[in-house]
């Protein structure tokens, strides 16, 4: 069975001003430390080459086009790949991805060992609003930057391992970990900038915030079997905080590993894929378990319908 | 808007000797003690008018048929239904069902104040096997004694309040909840019967087990923003231990009630369902963040399929 030593670098705030270039030589630094320690496998957050732009309007939606990356990997990426391949990493991080049909996606790419990029994801549950909403006390305009991603949840064997992709509010949604787990997942990586102020709650607490982003992961990880690593981009970035909490997850739901910081910092987790095996044996061996006939609504029904 | 002062019964254990009698005299005194509290709507375990049965083989199916009800009300439980309607506390709770066309289910039933069945359910996810299983520690026959559920999630407006229904094992499916969040659901109500030990893995531990028990229960309730009852029968029955943990969930996912024993135990949360509605109509607004078209394989597909 495989294992493997897996990290999460988690990346502390990257302010508006701060150039590509300075953001890679941090994730070059975290790659190094990450490889001392065996790492093999190391996941990047969210958005992790710039600052988490949707916080700011822009009316003229390509006022924001300089935050999108439009190949890649690129001229301020090619030291990250380089060195990961020199080194015999497999990386994954998040960037947001203008296409030469001019189409805007929140993406992350999975690369192999080898340092050739084997999986992209497209975010596909985007949160947040489309118009300015003066309600809230800051803006969170996914909605108005990025289309919905159009790929879907895929798997790719990695390494020896069965890894699908998932970004931040996607980990929220217990279909990601479904749509992955019934292609077998044994690692969901899952980068996020969280902001630790409900805009529409103030008073929610970064407390049950994080709470909350880790009974998501954790329920994902159980239900599926999987293991799951939870990858934070954290701090104060351009006057607004973004939670902390990064987190590796065994398949039994348990925490593993977990960031004390909010800044740069690495965390590592030696995981044996083997223990992905009795929970699809056993209690989640959807064969014998699922009911599709009675998730209809489940597949096929957008909104909610209450009856009167 | 609706508040309402919800009870949980754990019961502790039913041994095989005892009447059926005996056990609904218990569950009088919970439900007169439940009133003497305030208490409007009153959740009892699965199959909580006998012990759990299928742990134990019988070749001969038909052997099992004195743990089933024919029909409901019965006389054994007609003082329930009596005191219930006298107090105008709605209740629900679990029992295995014969139908006249001679079909099995692990069923449950929601009455309203008035005392009378307004809704019904039949437990969709049964876990277990169905063969004699010597490799287990103890046998967990739930697929050779009943049929899965015909019915499928279903939701019912009861004292203001949308209502829907899981038993068990249900309760570690994401798909319940979400089957029932897309009716607007406000309270899940599950019992459950769990063994103290995985019949095939002895060193998992109670603890894990609790564990994994309020997890499920806890994101399901986040992730569809609705109250959750999951309530046991526990203790040592006729030499079989069976884990308590019954817990009330609140829609941000926080334990609110929680059981210290492993005996008839009443828990009791004063519930504002007007906190179901901030989840329904942000992070968890399915209108507006739902994705269907991606979860093809949560509708529609039933076993893994993992790539080579």
């Amino acid at each position: 069975m495989t294992t493997m030593i897996l990290g999460g670098a988690q990346m502390g705030p990257i302010q508006q001003a701060d150039s590509r270039a300075a953001v890679v030589a941090r994730m070059v630094d975290l790659l190094r430390a990450a490889h001392a320690k065996g790492v093999t496998m190391l996941v990047y957050p969210e958005l992790a080459l710039t600052t988490f732009f949707p916080r700011w309007y822009a009316e003229d939606r390509a006022e924001m086009d300089h935050w999108f990356e439009t190949e890649m990997p690129n001229g301020a990426t090619a030291p990250l790949f380089d060195l990961a391949r020199d080194l015999g990493v497999a990386i994954t991080f998040g960037y947001a991805e203008l296409t030469p049909e001019g189409r805007h996606f929140n993406t992350s790419i999975l690369t192999n060992r080898q340092g050739e990029i084997v999986g992209k994801y497209r975010k596909v549950h985007l949160p947040g609003h489309v118009e300015l909403d003066p309600d809230r006390t800051h803006q969170h305009l996914e909605k108005r930057y990025f289309e919905p991603g159009d790929l879907g949840f895929n798997v790719w064997r990695n390494g020896g391992v069965v890894m699908g992709m998932a970004i931040c509010n996607d980990r929220r949604w217990p279909e990601t970990y479904r749509e992955l787990g019934l292609q077998g997942v044994e690692l969901v990586t899952i980068g996020y900038n969280t902001p630790s102020v409900n805009s529409q709650l103030g008073d929610e607490g970064l407390a049950q915030r994080l709470f909350h982003s880790d009974l998501v992961m954790q329920a994902g990880a159980y239900q599926n079997a999987t293991f799951v690593a939870g990858i934070a981009k954290a701090g104060l970035e351009d006057g607004h905080h973004l939670m902390g909490g990064s987190i590796i997850v065994d398949p039994n739901g348990m925490v593993i590993a977990r960031a004390d910081t909010e800044d740069d910092e690495l965390i590592v987790a030696d995981c044996d894929f083997a223990l992905c095996a009795f929970g699809k044996a056993t209690v989640f061996d959807f064969a014998r378990h699922r009911r599709i006939e009675h998730y209809t609504r489940t597949g096929t029904q957008t909104a909610a319908i209450v009856p009167r």
